[in-house]
């Protein structure tokens, strides 16, 4: 393999160049192993099971810059998987009389799991972090707009009114229930060790009186969770990162297509701070931000779905299930990254034109406060004369382009009614104000 | 539409019949329906927005087998969904004067989410019981198996030995992840009431002073959480549902794949205690149990990608991602609910050969020792001798259809080393046994 | 299993009632398994291998409304799947001396993958109409509206004019590709005869001199093609299938979102002949059969995806794989199926509003056409010029909401161009017409 | 970014290194994107629309290695794609006077979905050598053992015989199906052209009378086929290789589950010609190659529903469909050209060991020829005698572990029967061998 056949990211707009995807990289990956291969050596010392000069031998060995990523990527093929021709190299480098020491009484995948789980929880700070400046902006614009009438819009047509403030409060609890569940998760991810399966025997062979305390001491010095058992194919913490990696690229998914429908030529009641431009037009200015994000929405579920598919990982290790997860918690950490890099940027810096939305309150001619009106007309002139009045105004309305409050004024059933306040779409938002104060408590 | 295009599960022999499957029928959404309209009309009376004679009246009118189910369904297609047709049904059959109390102030959307929880709260009680009876079965299984030696296998082949003991605590293990997240996520499971748009507006046009109020008064009635939000287009619920419930698919699946594995021909180390006939092979005993629950874990996954891609929810109510999440999540608490039941059957009735894990031992001709015995030769003769020794021998062991162990006792340079100890394969089982231990101190 | 079990399409409006449901509902199924069985006995008496009493009892035994749907989905839990009940009563029902010809030397896979197949050959033909229907009428609206101007929209936002006939005839090339794509697979889906294990020995040892003749009379009489080998681990059909429907959905479902966008409030370029009624909304129109169409599309790709994973079925009959292909398999023709219809009836009744989309056109001000202006100013001006001029008035348009073109024909730079007919949208169609011409001469 | 960023293939041993790897990495997408733009500027040549000299200019400033990589990746982020950044390098390096021939006329989803198709059709091409390879070795094996009898396994279970020559010549026939539907999908990858929003006008505008021949000079320099309309939300040859490349991965995953199964340590009927190794067992040898394939298997399904959903593109040209696709294609085209890659090496060097296949027809005691018997003796005793005698007799043979075939010899009632021909599972293959002959004529 040459330099030819790497990757910089230039089918990936959505996360190339995130924190994210510097965590995720094949060299943070490479890092990540040998954290875990270092880690393992450390441990083994603190419970007397090697010397501590095995421990400065591998830690000099494993230092940066000492293995070559595209030979080891290479060499992965035969035992399919990289800790074998890794393991092979650091032996190498540490050389005698220590190399012994190098992976002792570990299987492959105690040395890739843990790495993985390094990896996640590295690649998840920043994504916390973005998530931290999007819920911020959120906050800040549903403050803002608290009380910015705009259409409430379902199936694609307005209904009645809401306001600007709680969409963004909607938008805000997703962000929040995103990284409440990432934040619990990531404080789960759990170390492996296990041996080749799964029952810490080569640990005791190597003279552990009890193997079972290695675990949590190699836990302890990765800074992740010690596992109840070894989980070589008890995949819950990769379930876990599954769903909760679904959840936030569905969440900022969310987001993202209603800045996309909200940003439309005809519509353009909010805008991304800095427009993409286009090779074609150069004066368009284009929802990039929100694109990128809404194609990471629409990929993630069925990376997701691999990863719970590979729960049904057979035997003590599996053939397959286990090699599976791989290349999709990695792009789904990626995407997910990148979403969220995406997220912050936008919500800082999104453009909210309250003219545009109360202009367009007015489309439906006063439809919108249709279901206003009846309430209203219902007690005073009985429910079946209401509806039939209304009817019979809504479709003038229509007919004529002219506004339903403005007929139903000059009608004299309506004479008790006030109109002109029943009939202002701005004076029909309910609870909103109220709703997006109390999602706003929520921190 | 006739009864002619009715399903009564002849395709599902994975759940028809079960206990979930009755709480997901058509008639079990229908009651769960009439269930939301009810808990309205009383929860709005409890606010004095309604006459209490409208609570006896909707109740009464809602009652069992009044309405016709293949005809609402025929009806449902003018709005895109059966709340319409309903509500037309039940105002009808209330009648004069409180019909007009029927779905007062709400949106389809309120009824058809807030039934969508309480089918997922009743069909996930089932599941629960099931999951219980399948981790005592377990738990039986693994103290009862603790010492029971038996092949661990990695990648299809004998890797070293482990016990039945800790592969059923591990089986256990994973039923408690998903009891665990099951629960949580049941408990959490809310209503939903938010009116046309969300805004609560309509309540207040009928004159609630608060109405925010009204939610929590409706979600007490049904049992079910408050929401922060109305979240039509906030579904945290759904994709909670969904992660659970892929997670439970995929922890039995394991279990499945390695029930199903163990069973077969030329392994035979666990039978289902009940096989399954097959029409062409009368004397045929199946793994039917583990292979109904095996084809579930196949299809839940991607059930679940579906509500993960329904997160991105555009507008105040969307169009067609809401419609798109029905009948999946149905399909997924079906299918889990199947599963689990099978998964109690299975790991109730599981017979377990441990004669015939004790020969498969030997099938290696002591190989699957061969780590243990690298680690113990290697202080006394050096890594590189041992290692080379033990390569000789076991080479020989394959090729002469000898026992290792035998082989090496054989050789001068083993004399100081308990040959026969080390390499008897129910010896090195590690920690299997104090793993298993810890593993069942969890509840 | 109680009637209170059965589904009648209560959560699926979008494929209750249609006739796709028809020829997949439970009854559909059972009556293509008898089918299958009596075209078995067909097929050997047709070579000598039964008497012809065997075909007149098995035919008369098999007639319609002898079997009870719920008992043998109950039943058919223990064998894992439903030809096995329905086997013994089937035999029970032809009785002596004919009943031992019943299914005689098959699998209950040959009779499931071949009702199957049937079930598809049937559910299809409803499928392939509703598609023309579309087809016809799309070319009738592309034709209509060939010279229709409207704006091109890219990233969401206005980019260049195009047509609503290019539009058109592009969702139609859709349809049409879909139409060939389930033709071709409609007519080579296989009947499937192998035994128990795939190699037709119990024919052979029945007194089939050459067996393999068997299944050749047997899809004959079934109308099915001869598979070239037994297929019970060989699923190319199955996927052709999900490959097929998969792609159906889609291409619908791209029609589905352009009239969900085009039916905006705010945009209205379109309207669904027959709007959805809302519970809340009395006089709100909704795009109903798109909204469902959408929700079917967003359903199949997952469907399929399960399909597609069950190809890797192992062994000569799998245990899971081929269990997880019934429903669905059954779940996108049903899907497919209800979006053929309501695609037909939305693409029927479609209204369209070309003034609407002539007012869209100058939406942005004449930016709509910068592209053009850029083109043809260029060879006057020299590019850089050109450039800076239409930027300069292209901030200007934006800015004082004035027309470019107006503004560029103020410019004395312009004086040799035409500007009028330059910054004319509906003059900047490009190859709309001829391109919609070429794609209406496609059969 | 840096190339501390970019990946070689650490996590794919499945596809790192392999021919496809070369041809879809982010050199090679580049190289595709110049080569579109390049013939892009030939066409127009060709047409009498840019100058010879352009050609010249742009052609030699397209070379390779002009471009940065990482810094194209990283600028891509501001529009959403690379091609925006290329563009703007391209013209730079042609400079005055041919720059402004660069990309004349295009969008940048001209240039990537061609570049996409060009990618896709290089890929494909040593996809399709390696499935050719794959089929003469299974041709050579389906023929070499065409009468080796093995125990034909349905639901894990010993069913009854088959032969590995028609297992060999199973898997043969789904690699020709693969190879048909991918040389199918790869001679149908359409060049794209369209303008920005389809309509081709931007080639009027800068000359062309008709610009409609513009798209099919393009392709003819390309080697691509000429789009009947253009096709930026027309997405059916994206789920043509969807579809293809989701069968052809399914089709080498059944070789591959079928090979890991009958690798199992008790089964061991045959291995990969060269085993991987474990790092913790060295003498341990692996079937890598059919783990890999089989974890490819695993992905490729969700990897199509991604691209099946990216169908459903709004517009003319979408805001995320689109960009959701491009990972995804490349990822299923590296995993299919890995696996076809990976089973090209595994069925040239699979060792088959028909002893142990014979010895396992043994171990049901001769159940595996119960059918047989059963239609061997229903006319000589009556079908309800013949059933309970050899019940009895397999309960017996079962409990007693003694052959089925020698407890009927010991009955007088079995002395009209060749019982040791009946009960013979070799002579039991039913038309396997004929099947075999039949399969293997197909080219």
């Amino acid at each position: 393999m040459t330099s030819a056949d790497s990757d910089t990211g230039l089918l990936a707009p959505g996360w190339a160049g995130s924190p994210a995807a510097a965590e995720t990289a094949d060299a943070a990956f490479l890092r990540a192993l040998l954290d875990a291969e270092t880690a393992l050596t450390r441990a083994q010392a603190a419970l007397g099971l090697a010397p501590d000069g095995a421990v400065a031998a591998v830690t000099e060995a494993a230092g940066p810059g000492r293995f070559d990523l595209a030979s080891l990527a290479e060499r992965a093929r035969t035992g399919g998987n990289p800790v074998i021709p890794l393991v092979a190299d650091l032996t190498r480098a540490v050389g005698e009389p220590y190399g012994p020491y190098v992976h002792r009484g570990a299987t492959s995948q105690d040395i890739m799991d843990t790495a993985m789980m390094l990896v996640a929880h590295r690649a998840l700070a920043p994504v916390l972090s973005d998530l931290a400046r999007c819920e911020r902006a959120l906050a800040r614009l549903a403050a803002e707009h608290r009380d910015t009438p705009m259409p409430g819009r379902t199936l694609t047509q307005h209904a009645v009114p809401t306001t600007f403030g709680l969409k963004a409060a909607g938008w805000r609890s997703l962000v929040l229930d995103a990284r409440d569940r990432v934040t619990a998760v990531r404080g789960s991810l759990p170390a492996q060790l296990g041996g080749a399966a799964g029952t810490l025997a080569a640990f005791t062979a190597y003279g552990a009186e009890d193997a079972t305390g290695l675990p949590a001491a190699y836990a302890r010095e990765l800074g992740l969770r010690e596992p109840p058992l070894p989980w070589h194919t008890l995949r819950t913490p990769i379930a876990d990162l599954a769903g909760c990696l679904a959840l936030t690229a569905g969440a900022l998914g969310k987001l993202a297509v209603d800045v996309l429908t909200l940003s439309r030529t005809e519509i353009a009641e909010v805008a991304e701070g800095s427009g993409g431009g286009s090779s074609a037009m150069p004066h368009k200015a284009n929802p990039v931000r929100s694109t990128l994000i809404a194609a990471a929405a629409r990929r993630a579920p069925q990376l997701a779905a691999t990863l719970y598919g590979a729960l049904a990982a057979g035997d003590e290790r599996p053939a397959g299930a286990w090699h599976a997860e791989w290349e999709p918690l990695r792009d789904l950490l990626r995407l997910v990254g990148g979403a969220a890099r995406d997220a912050a940027e936008l919500t800082e810096g999104l453009r909210v034109h309250p003219d545009a939305m109360r202009a367009h309150l007015g489309l439906t001619h006063g439809l919108i406060v249709s279901e206003r009106l009846s309430a209203e007309l219902a007690p005073v002139l009985g429910r079946a004369r209401a509806r039939e009045l209304l009817t019979r105004l809504a479709r003038r309305a229509y007919e004529e382009g002219r506004d339903l409050g403005e007929l139903l004024a000059a009608e004299p059933e309506s004479k008790d009614l006030d109109v002109a306040a029943a009939s202002d779409p701005a004076r029909y938002t309910g609870s909103a104000g109220v709703l997006t104060d109390r999602a706003l408590e929520r921190r």
